[in-house]
């Protein structure tokens, strides 16, 4: 298993997928320049005249909540369902689903109206969703699900969707198989925005590779072990993202298969 | 005086403050940022239909008019008077007030339709408001207030709200007080939104310790004390932003106060 | 003809050009910082409210459409047109021109309606509007507008515009000239809005010296030799992005004429 999700890094570098962002303000431009590291084309545009042009010519849509409102989901909504008539796989990152009336609506109505190919949340966020628990304050989760396997499994049955759930331990599912990824830093967890970075490397790696439980873990896995080495040479969160963005844009097959940490349950 | 300010840092790293914001999109990634490096948790959410229940949560609302618009601004006042209601204190950051009639309107009609707890500006738009003279030019200060002591107490006793002045020297004051800190460094001067990053460790101090003058003090040499640190190691505005963040991550009481320089006038 | 170009530096640092941005949300803030560094100040707002009066303060105007909307649109229609009264130079940078039938519309309205006094592109997004070939993927030049020399200088005669075309090499003309210039590193192409902020310190050159064939060239070229230098001690596109900020800031005459490889054909 470990080898061909280490393998995937150089399929993603190999197609350069194109990935369209409708995403927030605030970790947009962290968002970009990771999809440029991790090997894809980062696009962002969130104009409602603009996305179906737009989404046409992408290998992979990610939808972003975190700064949301009714222009840009409007615009969410005509990219999705453009980009479900297209074939053009859709990454939901339901930031802070659960913390405002606002966000958990919206949220129930991308899953309405949209085919989503892949659900990517904090443990906090993908709980609520999954209905085992949890709690996110602001955009953080603070109390993590009950049960994360049986979370990611049931809410991946619930939606057709691959779960990308992250935090201490990553779980992922297709409804089918559950695989426990532990690799990670704690740096992680104090730069804006690593969550919302995670979600466009699963866009260039769906975008290269299709939807699926490898492609997913391979990137939430790729960010991790980027973060491990990251750490190494960083003073504290400013350097560390730098560092960060330094590693993954180097990072290979063989570095990630020798550190990659994880189990089909 | 100075170690009752140096100690507020461990108070804030303990609460862990959220900080909701509504800010520009120029500096937000780095407002975000500092939150974390100084031991509070950010959100930012400008959207009507979100603001209410997100405030109502949060422990201090930051109010950033960088790039303000006719849909932030009047989610400004929503959330505003929204905090006002659950008595969740507001900073006000006036960027670029006197620059532009609409800036100008906009910061009169928030402060006469909402309570604020403290105006963090620089020394143009404080003189600006105060009356006492100063120039702004686009959003930087280009002409110093006059008798900047008298200008933040006169401030401070019209408005209610603590004044905190940043500029070579910061006047804070709560209209019977006036605290002068003379902590900084050139190279803060040099990146973009340094007056914001300010505003927002401002509300992380005040949502741990309230809005008082102590908290205000305490926050803008905290970012001061971490700039003249992380200057040492920097080559340029480039690395000098990193290294601030890396430092402020690490700032502990007894740093800041062994280089503490303030003093009630 | 190299003396010039590398001696106007030293004018914008002394003009310190106040450069009004209506840009996008992604690359803003480098955006920003890369203003500072090359020795402007940055505004950045885009509110129809806000717009006219900051655009008559200004000493030139950069008009982005990376992230456009109608909202931005209308607003930087109206800035535009204030700056064509009020003599302040425009700087278009069309992104993505090309991609969508919105971005390439949108273009020919500002076109058609402000008269522009620098258009700032990628080889691709040169190449269509000059009719000479050229492609875009997302905002990604992907093949270069045929017989380059020529397609600045067709499209510079029919605008009116000082025409700066990047890429391997970069082409510049005012319709009677060309310039091209060969300098730069492979590490700005991997950061996101490299393009982007070429157009800002554009907007400082011209804000300090007028719109002309050597303010153009000399601004290109300024961060293209800084990109050079940068590179030397970077690790990857993240620690190349601060290195650049830091280069930029230091960046002098001497050293310019040093390294610049630019010619008249």
């Amino acid at each position: 298993m470990t080898d061909k999700i280490a393998d995937l890094i150089t399929e993603v570098r190999k197609k350069r997928p194109l990935v369209h962002h409708i995403t927030n303000y605030v970790t947009v431009n962290d968002c970009a320049n990771i999809t440029i590291c991790a090997g894809g084309s980062p696009v962002m545009t969130d104009a409602r005249e603009d996305v179906e042009d737009m989404v046409r010519i992408a290998d992979s849509l990610v939808l972003n909540i975190g700064t949301l409102n009714d222009r840009t989901v409007e615009s969410m909504l005509i990219a999705g369902k453009t980009a479900n008539d297209a074939n053009v796989p859709v990454i939901l990152d339901p930031v802070g689903v659960g913390a405002t009336t606002y966000r958990t609506e919206t949220v129930k109505r991308i899953l309405s109206e949209i085919d989503i190919s892949v659900i990517k949340g904090n443990s906090g966020e993908i709980g609520i969703l999954a209905g085992t628990g949890g709690k996110v304050s602001g955009v953080d989760s603070v109390t993590d699900s009950d049960d994360p396997a049986y979370g990611v499994k049931k809410l991946a049955r619930e939606t057709g969707a691959v779960i990308g759930m992250t935090g201490v331990f990553d779980y992922i599912s297709d409804g089918k198989d559950v695989f426990r990824c532990s690799n990670g830093h704690k740096y992680l967890g104090t730069v804006s925005g690593t969550g919302c970075m995670v979600s466009s490397v699963v866009g260039c790696y769906v975008g290269a590779h299709g939807a699926n439980i490898r492609s997913v873990t391979a990137a939430i896995t790729a960010v991790n072990v980027a973060g491990e080495l990251a750490a190494l040479g960083s003073n504290g969160p400013g350097s560390f993202k730098a560092n960060l963005l330094d590693t993954i844009y180097h990072l290979d097959s063989d570095t990630i298969a020798s550190r990659l940490e994880c189990q089909r349950l």
